[in-house]
């Protein structure tokens, strides 16, 4: 079956419009799409609910750094979700502005800023057995809800051009901690892939009229679908197994959402994360919101739609991929798309 | 030590003018940069001279894909370099032209290219237990001289438009064989990370009237410096303790290397992968040889100029550089340079 599988299909290049990304597609490099597998899980988690020496757990608080809010808010101390400052952030918040560093006399053509930003952690369980896809549906949509009210606490600084809403899930995704938690990262600037983004989003309307996430045709591609989003791969996948939860209807912020759509939302990111981890055999993942910068001005909202990416690690980034920003991906979108279409709902 | 190190030093957001990325500098979470080290070697190499089973292995020829050429140019079977097709290739040398894909109807907002191209593996030795920086400068060398030699063979493939040099080496740096090998891609396209380069280096020319590259002030920057060429810690370094080997005169072409030139090269090399496994233990790397595009055009040459990334791996590519294209550095380049600089030559 593989290799009739093989001789039919030649290696592709695809480019999409959303992300103004080259990947090849090569199918002499896979395995058969449902062959794919982790080849270890990423948890180590203990079944305790809570564990020793664990900052994240419930009665561990005075382990962290600063609180910012917690849910519910008051100050009860069985919280569900906390957003505390991180420990060891990448950008320092008690800078009063991303003021220009003097220029080094020692060196040119370069540009520097200082470090302004805040790096904020959201806990999203007390529980250190828990996984964000063992919550429920209501629950996961309270941690998008955290993230949705941090995003606007951080609009307030004017300083403050995007916000970055991203989860690491297993040490070789990047998480340090194996509690669960997502982190959110204010930036003085907007960076270069949403600049990138933006640019070919707009160039798509510019050509046709359309957004060209609104234009996504879904057909061979779709994995589910709620009321309010769908969930695909996209027919330019970077990553084998990468998925994009989509709003139906257009919008820019992801921290438009109304209480509706995020249980909705938190249904299909469960779903999403549990045939992941069912299919591929519990991968350490990442998974981001795309969302538009803050600082936006009205005609660039027609173009602009938040989705939320969520990409499985399977495949190391080698030299070549960080060479050229071309990437290899050994799964065609449709075949992925139709192996996580068929897991059934792991209840 | 360290808690005086980083009391004196706030992050910095740095962008420099050949790569056009924004670098997080994050002295927080940092070790000293001196304490950075990999945490096991990535070889696990065995002192055999031939392995059972490598398919690199002298008297294993055949094992592997079909031979390109090898060094020495005879049939003599004391080969010491091998230039052949990778098994598994990315790409397929087969297809005549990247004939564009029928597009899908069920498709749109997409580009289509089917997938014709090149992917070759150089072995660089004989003999399973030398790792490239084993060889002499001139052995080296000899491996260089066949980077550029498939190159030119390349070049002449009209629809090949750009060729990328690289190695991987260690497992977790996508090596998938630990036979001392390098890999080159000939691409159809112009990949988004040398478009994405050319034009920062195009702006910064068109500003100054000089190349940016060879403008880079080096002094603090500095590692090492040959007849030829110079070794740095480029100032916005992506990730800890990446090398910069750039040649001192302006030229924009790596295969227009000259052999004098080669051996030079070969040395620098050899002396910075040598210093960079004693300081870090011996870490999976990759290193990348950024040249010009083939189908350059005359005003295009004073602005792009060739160089080689050497990038060992020591963090985690994570959500938030996946999500952003803006990387967190925990050590400062001028620091990197330094620890570097002052690695006794491992003799």
């Amino acid at each position: 079956m593989a290799s009739e599988q093989k001789q039919g299909r030649s290696p592709e290049l695809r480019k999409d419009w959303v992300t103004n990304r080259w990947v090849i597609f090569s199918p002499a490099r896979a395995k058969r799409p449902s062959d794919f597998k982790y080849k270890s899980p990423a948890t180590n988690t203990t079944a305790d609910q809570i564990q020793d020496g664990c900052p994240f757990c419930l009665g561990h608080e005075h382990l962290c750094a600063p609180e910012i809010f917690r849910v519910p808010t008051s100050s009860d101390p069985d919280w569900k979700i906390r957003v505390i400052q991180n420990l060891y952030p990448a950008l320092d918040r008690t800078l009063n502005d991303p003021i220009a560093v003097a220029p080094n006399p020692n060196l040119n053509g370069v540009e520097v800023l200082g470090g302004f930003g805040f790096h904020d952690v959201v806990i999203e369980t007390p529980f250190h057995s828990l996984q964000l896809s063992d919550l429920s549906s209501q629950q996961i949509s309270e941690v998008l809800f955290a993230y949705k009210n941090r995003i606007l606490q951080l609009a307030a600084h004017s300083s403050i051009h995007y916000v970055q809403v991203f989860k690491n899930h297993g040490a070789s995704a990047g998480a340090s901690l194996s509690h669960s938690h997502s982190q959110i990262i204010g930036l003085p600037i907007v960076p270069p892939n949403v600049s990138a983004r933006n640019d070919s989003m707009k160039q798509y309307f510019n050509e046709t009229g359309k957004c060209s996430v609104c234009e996504i045709q879904v057909k061979e591609l779709l994995i589910d679908e709620s009321t309010h989003f769908i969930s695909i791969v996209p027919f330019a996948a970077t990553f084998p197994f990468e998925i994009w939860i989509i709003p139906r209807d257009h919008s820019s912020h992801f921290h438009q959402l109304d209480e509706a759509e995020a249980v909705d939302l938190g249904g299909l990111l469960k779903l999403m994360l549990r045939k992941m981890a069912s299919q591929l055999n519990n991968p350490p993942f990442n998974f981001m919101i795309h969302t538009s910068p803050l600082r936006v001005t009205d005609p660039q909202l027609p173009y602009i739609h938040w989705f939320l990416q969520i990409i499985p690690q399977l495949t190391v980034v080698a030299g070549f991929e960080m060479a050229t920003g071309c990437y290899i991906n050994p799964v065609f979108p449709e075949d992925a798309a139709k192996v996580l279409r068929e897991v059934p709902n792991p209840e």
